[in-house]
């Protein structure tokens, strides 16, 4: 069977949800170790960055200087991963092999996914507070989330394809409709979400426990709270992706 | 109370040791979805990449850009965190606050580091096997392995500063005397040894475990294997970073 058939397999693509939900909950972990340190996402003069032809924000010029080394290693050639940052390099590695398994696109909600985790995820994984001797390591930990979660939810290319190609004609007729809420109502599965916000919050509280005393509830981070970010944002994003795939799956 | 006391505060290294535990089981976890993909750590012919200007492998190719990225953001300012490779730019940001919290020292064992994940921990970790398409993924993971084990061993150096501060004149008397054998008497601490490969091997089950099935033993990664390679690696060289820190603490 061809690489394409085995990506687009639904089995394979809940795995790799399931998976990346591990990574999504370890990045928040490492994250909420530091505290806010809102300066390092402000531009400008209210910024801690001070260089002399650049005037964003701190996170920013890490992101675009950790895309250009991910770049020659190919990453954004792959149907799963989608820059936040232009003006990359070509990859240094040959092309990757196998077909190309989903459909032309130009789908990439990253600009909103990054300023969702700005203003919404970080006040709530992280405690209130400035310390400048980890402006560093808290913007490695906040593109390791960014990056996982853009992940995840492109991932819902894959559901969409997989889906289409389960049953095209239904599809084609309610993308020719531009029918949305047609789309969405085929698309969504109610019984997963509620499987996948039950085993998140499991997750988030068996890794964030105290291995020396596993007795005691989490303290490191919120379960409540990782689960609320995947209700409240990363399934309905994912949605507004497999719509906006498949509303150009024709095109 | 300054930073450098809170530093080095035991109960502070103690705690810090403790979650860097986490973040190498987790990134061992992370390496074990890749097979082992050899040519990502072989050079010139025998490797992956095919550069006009360089014969490494492409695991050192992308160590150097990694760091170079890391160096803008000044880690290896840092007393915690340790280059593999050389050549790096100077950082972009002011310099850290407060006083480094260590003797000026040289004390540096990436190069064994790097050599004892690829030829042990790799082949521990990962099932045998080549896939191209995942060469840049796994080169990723083996950068932040090799940065989490190389920060856990390099700790060594707080242990040694606290024990040596705690009873400076007993080490002087050692150091002195070149009595390496007498150092690592007064520095091992056998039932805390037992604590941390009880803590890890928990770990490892714990965070390996699948959450769809929490009652099925972890098959994502080994815990034996994990506790084996901190007691047979971790644990011993982070004691020569010890006593190696302690024999130069003087000059």
């Amino acid at each position: 069977m061809s690489l394409v058939n085995e990506k687009l397999k639904l089995e394979n693509i809940r795995s790799a949800l399931i998976r990346q939900e591990d990574t999504i909950i370890f990045n928040f972990l490492e994250r909420a170790q530091f505290p806010r340190n809102e300066k390092v996402y402000k531009s400008g003069k209210e910024g801690c960055l001070n260089l002399e032809n650049y005037d964003g924000s701190f996170l920013n010029y890490l992101l675009h200087e950790e895309e250009k080394v991910y770049a020659l290693v190919r990453r954004y050639a792959s149907p799963e991963e989608y820059p936040f940052t232009d003006n990359l390099p070509e990859p240094i590695l040959p092309k990757f092999s196998g077909k190309f398994p989903l459909h032309p696109n130009n789908v990439n909600v990253n600009s909103e996914i990054l300023e969702y985790y700005i203003n919404e995820i970080v006040p709530k994984i992280s405690s209130p507070g400035d310390d400048f001797d980890n402006y560093g390591s808290t913007v490695v930990c906040d593109i390791r989330c960014l990056q996982s979660l853009s992940r995840r939810i492109h991932y819902g290319k894959f559901v969409a394809e997989a889906k289409y190609l389960a049953n095209p004609e239904k599809y084609k007729k309610l993308i020719l409709a531009r029918d949305i809420k047609g789309i969405e109502n085929e698309i969504v599965d109610a019984a997963q979400e509620e499987r996948v916000l039950k085993r998140l919050h499991y997750k988030a509280l068996n890794y964030g426990r105290d291995a020396a005393d596993p007795t005691k509830p989490s303290d490191r981070i919120n379960a409540d709270c990782v689960a609320s970010i995947y209700k409240d944002y990363v399934i309905p994003m994912t949605k507004k992706v497999e719509v906006d795939y498949l509303l150009a799956r024709l095109l």
